[in-house]
């Protein structure tokens, strides 16, 4: 971690601590059948990552003035913290494959094929995806909540958001692609779960539309700003800090916004999308404190 | 198809032209963006298959006196009908995959897979799945029976339904399952999404709690049936009649209700889940003669 952001990262830590546990306490047990299916849902979710869009999912939940039971919301916002995770962890599990990215470490460790098995790695993915709209589904707030929920999530993990970027991403390889394609790529495949997470929380604690549409702002220029600052770090940070194969990307020949704008250029434009961010929050006010923090997080993150 | 159910086909072939229409609405267009994951959907869901999983939503919605505006219920059972088809169809496309079951032939056509590339054809069954809940979520009907619905789609298709089925199932392989282990697997692996097509034809058409246990103890015997009968025509029909590679899973010496009970013997349990599935509906009178047809459909089917 750099000087620019020490506050921050304890309640980072914090929550992604608390969002472990959550994870923990939702998925089924390592020994109830079918126990390696189990496992490997277990080993692909729990131990690692940032967890920022649990984060973001919390953070949203907090930049509104809660309508209804501020216990329903906070136990809601476990429920859609917990969900946008399972997505992502399953997004990961099959964008490791042999058949796709080809990875062998994640996090630091062996990805679930390696450490388990292909097909059990690609069902252990495939069933957490239902247990995410399961757990939206079981949220104790307004049933009407429920369902907006269910859809964001759905749209947002489909085929015009993440699994339609990867599905772009992987038709990209060895093409250059243009700002304007790359972006659109990079919005479907990692930004749409980005904001998705920022209008659960939203959508969980009651955000008037108003609100809702401030949310969505900084949620599309934080989503872009993630992609641009992994772009970066794909090149910058070293192996161990990244608990991934750094230069993987470039290897591949796959379009990033360091090989399109070059390394400084890329640098200005994400601290561009961090102000456009930050002035997106204005109408919030000081709620907005936390997902201000978790904008210059992603912006300054050294990995 | 035999004589015993000539009368029969006819409400089910009206019925599956009618769920592809709806499929063919609710599927992103294939020239929209990214076109081949679009087209590579469309592929692996239309223009095939009996639809028994639809016809058992719809047929499920008429057993029961509905409760609210006909037309919301209609369109919803649309939404349910063909959320429980991209399901089934996210499956097979999955379960064929060359790390999976490796089958080239589905339905009379080369596999999703082989027609497009595997990692598509991953990538299209990921993006079926919360296509799925987005349709249940944006059903026309009370909120609380959609986020009903949901959880019950969420539980069937996940760990400890569809997808925990399919992992029992790669473990067998090669082993002898007891009878009790056999039918664990299949009422997870198929059963759970049977059951589930019926108890979301109940919910949206706000079925009584009486109503459905009914609609329950129809869809476990059913569900059972319809495995037994499809290990009975892996080893009876041909080919043509199947449209797949008979033979297959008594090749990967997969168990079947044929290896464990005779052919005979499995005619036989196939006969007795079909007068317990009959005798479920008592409780429920005329207006369930629909699923009473579809239970002789799916023991007396020869393909």
């Amino acid at each position: 971690m750099t000087q620019n952001h020490l506050a921050f990262p304890d309640w980072l830590s914090v929550r992604a601590q608390h969002v472990e546990h959550v994870l923990d306490d939702f998925l089924p047990a390592a020994d109830v059948l079918p126990a390696r299916l189990h496992e490997a849902m277990r080993y692909a979710v729990l131990g690692g990552g940032k967890r920022v869009r649990a984060a973001l999912v919390y953070a949203a939940g907090q930049a509104v003035p809660v309508s209804g039971s501020a216990v329903a919301v906070n136990a809601s916002l476990d429920h859609a913290a917990a969900a946008v995770e399972l997505i992502h962890a399953y997004s990961l599990v099959h964008d490791d494959l042999p058949c796709m990215d080809d990875d062998t470490l994640r996090r630091g460790r062996p990805t679930t094929h390696v450490q388990f098995d292909e097909a059990t790695a690609m069902l252990a993915g495939d069933a957490l995806q239902p247990l995410a709209f399961e757990l939206l589904a079981r949220m104790p707030i307004a049933p009407a909540l429920v369902g907006q929920a269910v859809q964001v999530l759905g749209r947002a993990a489909g085929s015009l958001g993440m699994a339609g970027g990867q599905a772009i991403d992987l038709l990209s390889v060895g093409t250059v692609l243009a700002r304007d394609e790359l972006q659109t790529m990079h919005s479907m495949k990692t930004g749409a779960m980005l904001a998705a997470s920022v209008a659960l929380g939203g959508i969980v604690a009651g955000a008037s539309s108003q609100a809702r549409q401030a949310l969505d702002g900084y949620a599309q220029a934080v989503g872009l700003a993630f992609q641009v600052v992994d772009d970066i770090l794909d090149v910058t940070a070293d192996s161990a800090a990244l608990g991934k194969t750094p230069g993987k990307d470039a290897d591949d020949n796959k379009p990033t916004y360091v090989s399109l704008l070059g390394l400084e250029g890329a640098r200005a434009f994400a601290g561009e999308l961090r102000q456009t961010a930050l002035q997106a929050l204005g109408p919030l006010g000081d709620s907005s404190a936390r997902l201000a923090q978790l904008a210059d997080f992603i912006v300054l993150r050294d990995r």
